[in-house]
């Protein structure tokens, strides 16, 4: 089972690597870029034949894998303080 | 308008951050996680007023937004060597 997490700072914090990024693709020539943000993202794979989920329904298991992945975003993969994130079960 | 630009590692090139953030987490007792990979991601805002695209219709706008970002990707936000990129109009 696939998982991916995206990982972005919250609106009010500023990103002066997405500022940075925005100024050198105004410079290259594309005068209409506004502003651009910069997050990251994890594609978590886990092991699907783990024997307590394996007589669960597959959506049952889903909900288990996203219910895991979103703890793992919140106590490793993103800063809750200045970053928000959005946790997708892939298959 | 808006475009995001998803950026990841070849699937052949090794990912040593996502390897170390597999084993914090198998570490913090997700034994399940077999591997991660990290990427990056980019949010494009594009001014909409632009007079070139004014009076094309919403649909050809798009297209446009997606031709110019996908070249941004290429130019500066990937390195096509060792990463692909997705790109992804929102509005």
């Amino acid at each position: 089972m696939r998982a991916r997490v995206y990982v972005t700072l919250k609106p009010s914090v500023f990103d002066p690597q997405g500022r940075v990024v925005a100024d050198a693709l105004v410079t290259l020539g594309y005068g209409d870029v506004k502003d651009v943000r910069q997050g990251k993202f994890f594609e978590v794979e886990l092991d699907g034949a783990d024997p307590a989920t394996a007589n669960l329904s597959a959506e049952a298991q889903r909900a288990k894998a996203e219910t895991r992945v979103t703890e793992m975003a919140d106590k490793l993969l993103a800063n809750p303080v200045i970053e928000s994130y959005r946790v997708e079960v892939l298959e």
